[in-house]
């Protein structure tokens, strides 16, 4: 086995064009950094999707909380460090840190399920390379973004838009792709709420895949002052699933 | 004057999460990575946006032609040249290629106006920094892709789609992005289409500014075998406007 530091670290540039009219990174860009960065590193480790593939078994991201701090401007280099800090039977949890010249401006903590591309299950991530995965873990680097432990949308959610899903939402597995999701929901906040608001959280939990084709509902709730929370369903044969909800906290600014 | 190269290279890799079900870059995302080229090419050349908004002007998008060979497969490098091969008195003509392992895969030929940002009007590009610009044309370097004369749509063009402009397809200007466009054309031809198709050719002229909030309709025309045209609207107070129009040629596959 080649020897790995445990933690990996990617450098990435915010380019003009992945920028928003405040000149910063778009948080669906920066996610797509941290998923690259996570495809880097565990690629690296013998735990790769092209790896993975071969043996009909992926990643799939179950949960994602990102805290921002501030996000990386336009043409700012910016370092992403990621590691996994715990296994578990069918989940592992792996950390983010996003660094400007050394100075942390954003955490991110996501939980991964390892399922079998056939049945669609979940498998046990230890039946994968001897379990060697175990080795990368650290638990030292702390990580100052946490899941929370639930999203609750109550009765007051209001559906806010219709919109269905197309060849640019899918991904190379061909389902609608996580970061996607991310901007459609900041998508819901019209462009003067982004005008007046700085994003300070953005928890999401995925739970079932959609495809291009798919008419997504999206449903909105303000919980607190300066907090949102967002239910997004797809319809089935018997009604409607959720496909992920969502909680934002922002600042005014 | 710091002497430079005419022609800018600057290489880029396909992210897993910028690749499209085929496991290729998304055509928007290789266009992305050609427009930072050439962001980064002319700001070292004294003529790049963050300098030009300084004295409120900036360069302008307004023809694109691409010419596909093949798309960049997920985690290929691939490298981006780009250089000013004409310089008119209101219009800027610049061309790209794209290489992976010095193999030319794509080439693309786009038409740049420098614009007032505060009257909105095209300025004369001889007049900033001194004209330098004609230092760095090159005649010489060939580029296969050509900006047809005209895409022309007749009656039977029908309505696909409208969608309304949100916060994540505006770009830093405030403007909706060029590449979501892109991306929203491609958008029109539903996942079997591009299950069965690949792109040859995909030109995009821009016609007027849209911004998030717009409602766009988007009208598209088969023209022949194997090509398609679409039109972009936005509503004015008077009626409608076009936003832009784009030819896509594509073949069996």
């Amino acid at each position: 086995m080649e020897t790995k530091l445990k933690i990996g670290s990617y450098s990435f540039a915010a380019e003009p064009f992945h920028c928003d009219f405040k000149h910063r990174l778009f948080l669906g860009h920066l996610c797509n950094a941290l998923l690259n960065a996570a495809d880097y590193h565990s690629s690296e480790r013998g735990y790769g999707m092209s790896y993975l593939n071969t043996m009909h078994k992926t990643w799939v991201l179950s949960r994602l909380a990102i805290k921002v701090k501030r996000l990386p401007k336009a043409k700012e280099q910016f370092v992403v460090n990621t590691w996994i800090d715990d296994v578990m039977r069918m989940f592992t949890s792996r950390n983010f840190t996003v660094d400007v010249n050394e100075d942390e401006i954003v955490s991110c903590k996501t939980v991964w399920a390892m399922i079998d591309t056939t049945t669609r299950r979940p498998v046990n991530i230890a039946e994968v390379n001897n379990g060697l995965i175990v080795n990368y873990i650290d638990k030292e680097k702390p990580c100052s973004a946490s899941i929370p432990d639930r999203i609750s949308l109550g009765i007051d959610a209001s559906m806010q838009r219709q919109l269905q899903m197309e060849y640019s939402d899918a991904d190379v597995n061909g389902h609608v792709n996580s970061v996607k999701l991310i901007d459609h929901v900041l998508d819901l906040f019209d462009i003067s709420w982004h005008r007046q608001h700085a994003i300070d959280e953005f928890d999401i939990f995925y739970k079932t895949e959609s495809h291009p084709g798919d008419v997504l509902s999206f449903y909105k709730e303000q919980t607190a002052d300066n907090e949102w929370n967002v239910r997004v369903e797809r319809p089935t044969d018997k009604g409607f699933v959720e496909v992920c909800r969502c909680r934002i906290v922002a600042r005014r600014e």
